[in-house]
């Protein structure tokens, strides 16, 4: 049996490399950016003016004047205004260049206009103030945002900024989902006494499309000819397959045979953890990536957020540290198994991550999960695992 | 000038009630989920096999009998099977319905076949064990998931298992997002020394694509007429109007007097806080929402992220708790206004969330927010906030 830590070094091992496409901006959000965005003038490119008011060159004010004459008005969006009665000022607003010949702007709030003439209201004023300088922030050429990042709001709007109404991203990566299992029936179909309807298919496909995968889905009848004919099919269709049942040691699970007689190489079989044990893993040397997951719906869920996630982020080339927090009461628990508990979350005064156990019925009680909101990894080699104890946790709420 | 606190509330109560519309499961994820998920049969549904192996009636076991001889196989997805040959086992695969006469399941591992004899290799066994009992997780009738909760990839199991193939839920909102300001360009556009390319719209469209809403964009020039024109033509089409730009005291800021002239009563102008201060928002009555933002690219940013969130979260009518996170260094802050610091985030092996202060220069700054992860609220009343001291923190990264 795998432990968990090799199973996640053999993940790892396997990541592929996505190609990378250009995408309009609007497509961009939480893709991986795959080229620097540099900055492709001064930010900001000009002095530029941060409040609504006028223009003065501070050696005036210094001298004593505390009244200006005004001799104009620059808009933000026209072209540079320039002081040209010394001793007078122009109203200016924000987001204009500060006009040659001012160097310090004095909002309307602290100022009052009587016949065309602004009277300070203040008696001190700082030299330069009001005024976001050129290159203050950036200088062009400078590299804003490295490539590899995942794209926020705040890289878009950089984006925007330097001239990129397309961006470099990786694309996006296409998985199928195959359940199998004669028990199964459809959503849609009333289920005879001995069947259940389909889920675990709609659930990885939901947990695929928070992280932006392309998914499609199919089902294959617990036979080992259709098995073998449907993967051949699909499996060069796809970056990656997560399959759903037939990878315990029952008589009609087929899938692991049928994998390795299609060239997929298994990386391992059976991990050391609850839930989510007879999980298989494997490859196609340089092709098609294989998660085949045991059919019991916690199960399912468990090694997709976990590994199925880690596997993403890797092949993306991203860190993602993982959250921790912190067990609320005792747990028990003795298998020599690592043991991913379900768990909601809550936010504590002093910002502590709480995670309250929510311990269902096993790995089939899927009604348990809407109760919970992540999934806290104890690790094995204890049996009990005390109040205050801090673990890795793997949310999986939008 | 308004508090936050009394903003929040006048935008809490300017809170529309979307309508309920009908959607397939894939594509729930995310949305609010308008209706209760009932169990349509008991979970499980019938005594549930657990572990691929052998069924027996544990009476055999107890009076001694370790060899079963194999009178049959029952798999998954056929009907129940009966044991009709007393001191006999049923060769039985995870899913399947405990045969009829059998009460205990013994797992391949704990035994091996000769001759179509099963032999345990174990002593003991638990009378029922390996089986997940008919309505051990809920009962048919129950209610699973109340109405009124965010759809994960948990509900959406759920939804599917009880035979849901479409959910009702609120219909996407709809927003326009006007930039206005006559130094904007766009993205492509090489600007002129005077003037910058457009980056707040598509830096809110970012923020609400990530929250699920139809985005449309428009873009209106610093000209009071056309200012009117676009509004009057625009208020009427969309749940909300987020408006970037032309709310300060500026010669050319047209929209608070363009939005009253419309018919948009104003809750408030002005809010105590930096960034963000002139923020300005209201609503035609019982219709559409006006979010107008300072043009400042920060204070856009943070106004979306803190109010239009709040406003959406309380749209949808659901719970949004706030984490809170730990400053790792002081922070001085004098002017008596709630502070919204930019951050980055970090776990600490408490399970405590730590925020970094990553300052910039200021609203103007767009860049620095692409080394923060998230804005730490510093409220008024202070000037010191002392490392160590736990503030509510506003994430905006996928």
């Amino acid at each position: 049996m795998t432990s968990v830590e090799e199973a996640i070094q053999l993940i790892r091992e396997n990541a592929i490399k996505p190609e990378i496409v250009k995408v309009p901006l609007s497509q961009a959000l939480g893709k991986i950016l795959c080229e620097p965005l540099t900055a492709d003038r001064d930010f900001p490119p000009f002095h530029r003016v941060t409040m609504d008011g006028i223009a003065i060159a501070h050696a005036d004010f210094a001298s004593g004047q505390r009244s200006f004459p005004i001799s104009g008005v620059g808009a933000a969006g026209v072209a540079q205004q320039t002081l040209s009665q010394p001793g007078s000022c122009l109203e200016i607003m924000t987001g204009a260049m500060l006009p040659t010949g001012t160097d310090t702007v004095i909002r309307y709030e602290d100022l009052r206009i009587e016949d065309q003439i602004a009277i300070l209201e203040i008696d001190t004023l700082k030299k330069g103030q009001n005024i976001h300088r050129q290159g203050e922030d950036r200088r062009q050429g400078e590299i804003i945002v490295p490539a590899g990042r995942r794209i926020s709001a705040a890289e878009i709007g950089v984006a925007a900024t330097v001239g990129k109404s397309e961006l470099e991203v990786y694309r996006p990566l296409t998985a199928l989902i195959l359940s199998s299992g004669d028990e199964l029936v459809e959503v849609a179909q009333t289920p005879l006494p001995h069947q259940i309807r389909r889920s675990n298919n709609y659930s990885i496909q939901a947990l695929l499309q928070g992280w932006g995968l392309e998914v499609e889905m199919a089902h294959v009848a617990d036979d080992q000819a259709a098995t073998e004919r449907l993967l051949a099919e699909q499996l060069p269709k796809h970056d990656v397959l997560l399959l759903s049942g037939g990878v315990s040691k029952g008589k009609f699970d087929y899938i692991p045979a049928a994998l390795e007689a299609l060239g997929v190489q298994k990386s391992f079989h059976r991990v050391a953890q609850r839930p989510g044990k007879p999980f298989w893993f494997g490859r196609i040397p340089g092709g098609t990536v294989v998660f085949a997951l045991p059919g019991n719906p916690v199960s399912t869920f468990v090694c997709t957020t976990v590994y199925f996630q880690d596997w993403l982020m890797t092949s993306w080339d991203i860190q993602h540290p993982r959250p921790k927090a912190q067990l609320t009461k005792d747990v028990h628990f003795h298998p020599d198994l690592n043991y991913y508990l379900q768990v909601r979350l809550h936010w504590n005064d002093e910002g502590r991550l709480l995670a309250e156990p929510v311990e269902g019925h096993g790995s089939g009680d899927l009604a348990n999960l809407t109760d919970a909101d992540a999934f806290l990894m104890l690790p094995r080699g204890s049996d009990l695992f005390l109040k205050g104890e801090t673990f890795p946790v793997w949310p999986f709420r939008p």
